[in-house]
């Protein structure tokens, strides 16, 4: 009668949007200021001014059917052309706009990528915890999901489970730093190590493998913080960037991919995106939102809110007993639940009104994500809750 | 290396497409006003100003991280309710929020209902000419392609063909009206007679067929001709709308699909297409113009310029000679081609700086595709073009 994969995949719904419904739902039988939802990766910081203002001056002064009009399927070569040269100056890169993809966001970036990318039955490879939805965007172009492992606490990739995961059938990997759930950033000692590995397997067995960098929160980090720019380590990447986050236009669906000019057969990977867009329906990304970018590049929302809430929270909670992975980027703090069966623990902070998604659903078991991307007002109204939840745990 | 697939997809681009992207480089090489651009289904006429005076008021006047933040996988509750109750004073129809999923766009509609709908190797039915990325759209859904033509030169559904082409194994059939690319738009009496069959053949065969209608041109219609509204005349029907060409917003890529509240198991059928959101990589449509849409449902461009348009082009193309589809919607011309082959012809046009699509890509041979969303100064100016085309075949 119908899909039933599709069925189940809509019936279960994500771990966090089912919170985030919950929290909804919660908030009008309560009000909302007495629910602490820390759900959604939705960011509470304005964007910079610079967006709305170039929004009205493109509306007010651009003509209407260019502006709301298509732009090519793969998106307008103007912005494309702006945010190369953006890039080749930050990172001092040498990267090419006709390998840029337009697209609606990190979640279409990824799903086009992979469609490209992978042959039924061939493997992707995950580091957990992970995004949820990576299993589900893998299953959606037939390849096989492999998880690796991150050590504790570092929460780096485990690198001898990383080589034993490699095999003949092995077509990418995909990996999310600043990370979300855990917050945290891959150094450069980290991102070489990877490199270096993928680089050996590629000889051992002969073929390609793709490094995929999906980087919504790479202008999200703190305390100077630098993350290591992929295409300059690995030739074979394929960069998913959103302006959702450092932007904060989550809703508004706009990003890109980015195959790196070094990459391998990258004419025909590219290629191999244009008709993986094409079949999932995802031509041409928003164009009031392409127009938009040139004039925004570099910008970031104050990501000194976010520090401030991380600060207030992370050194509140390990004062409170709890255990906390230091987040250097993204707006996610993971914390030890304070039972082994984490959804037993979030469920059981909802009696506290704290909205706490379960790690489970990110493939490592034990742990909360706190999305921090909150009022700092919320936080502080949270904390005894919080101190709460905890001595309930130390009484038993 | 890639998906071949997917490779040969990127490669080969969209007849249409490919024919814009020639365009495009022909106009720089010798002067915009040289072109004459029938290839794509651009909107000419400006949005009505309701959209940008409610753009700027919403960016203005709207929280800016709920404007620009997430909303609901499916969309905002508010924005469904608001089409719904449009819909339902409409069409005296009584539809149900609960049952639209906002989209981005009608090609992602489309994408999703399939890949709800469909089990691996089950038929779609698609009418000839199609829309050319049907196919693809299916496709990526493992579905199976089955065309049935239409009869000329109504171009209205062969039923004959049709009622021989379903069987045990057809999950649904796609319709377009109005048509692109002949503009045809099926009156009541041809909707009701193919929703007899699809009624007798699910008896038939004792299971469920989906009538999916892509209605991206509902409201682009000539003469006040009526376009019955689908739901009142067929319970598993599922709409997939876009305000792409009422509001002149095709870059914006926003629309709905909507199940039918009479619709057997329409639980089922909404889950599976939350899943297949999901999985594609879709949730949650641009927000801003999810936010637009309850001020300008009803509006639409002025239309009188599209048939101002199609008057002078019909008349003018007939009265050279040529064999032209008369169409009621759209602003889309079907024209029969001068050689057997249409993409000769298509290519010979192209010397007289012409730009038409050939047919053969919409599953139909002999005709082309002209686009009259263009200005009217462009039509007067490319007619001495037409003109010398027939001529050309005449002298033959």
């Amino acid at each position: 009668m119908y899909n039933s994969k599709m069925y189940s995949l809509g019936a279960q719904g994500s771990a966090i949007r089912e919170l985030y419904e919950y929290g909804k739902k919660r908030k009008k039988e309560i009000g909302e200021d007495n629910v602490f939802d820390f759900s959604l990766g939705n960011p509470s910081i304005p964007s910079p001014s610079i967006v709305n203002e170039t929004l009205i001056d493109l509306i007010k002064n651009t003509d209407p059917t260019k502006l709301h009009g298509y732009s090519s399927a793969s998106g307008d070569d103007d912005v494309k052309r702006s945010i190369v040269e953006y890039l080749n100056k930050k990172y001092n890169t040498d990267l090419d706009y006709k390998y840029i993809y337009m697209s609606v966001g990190a979640a279409a970036s990824l799903t086009i990528s992979l469609k490209a990318l992978i042959k039924p039955s061939e493997e992707v490879i995950i580091i957990a915890p992970y995004f949820p939805e990576y299993k589900v965007f893998i299953e959606n172009a037939d390849g096989i999901v492999k998880v690796v492992n991150s050590i504790k606490p570092s929460f780096t990739p485990d690198f001898d489970m990383l080589e034993r995961s490699i095999n003949n059938n092995t077509k990418c990997i995909i990996i999310n730093s600043p990370n979300n759930p855990t917050g945290v950033v891959y150094n450069e000692e980290i991102i070489k190590k990877l490199c270096f590995i993928l680089e050996k397997k590629q000889k051992e067995y002969n073929h390609n493998i793709y490094l995929i960098s999906d980087e919504p929160y790479r202008e999200l980090v703190y305390d100077d913080i630098n993350v290591p720019f992929i295409t300059n380590y690995y030739d074979n990447s394929i960069i998913c960037y959103s302006f959702s986050k450092s932007l904060s236009l989550p809703g508004e669906r706009i990003g890109y991919i980015l195959v790196n000019n070094k990459c391998n057969n990258k004419d025909y990977i590219y290629k191999s995106i244009l008709g993986s867009g094409r079949s999932l329906g995802f031509v041409c990304a928003p164009t009031l939102f392409q127009y938009m970018i040139p004039h925004c590049l570099g910008y970031t929302s104050d990501i000194n809110q976010y520090k401030e809430n991380r600060d207030l929270l992370y050194n509140k909670l390990t004062e409170y007993g709890y255990e906390v992975v230091k987040p250097d980027g993204a707006f996610y703090l993971f914390v030890k639940a304070l039972s082994d069966d984490s959804i037993n623990f979030s469920l059981h902070a909802r009696d506290y009104e704290l909205l706490l998604v379960p790690s489970d659903s990110f493939g490592c078991s034990g742990y909360v994500r706190i999305s921090y991307c909150v009022s700092l007002d919320m936080i502080k109204r949270a904390l005894p809750a919080f101190k709460k939840l905890i001595d309930d745990y130390k009484e038993k």
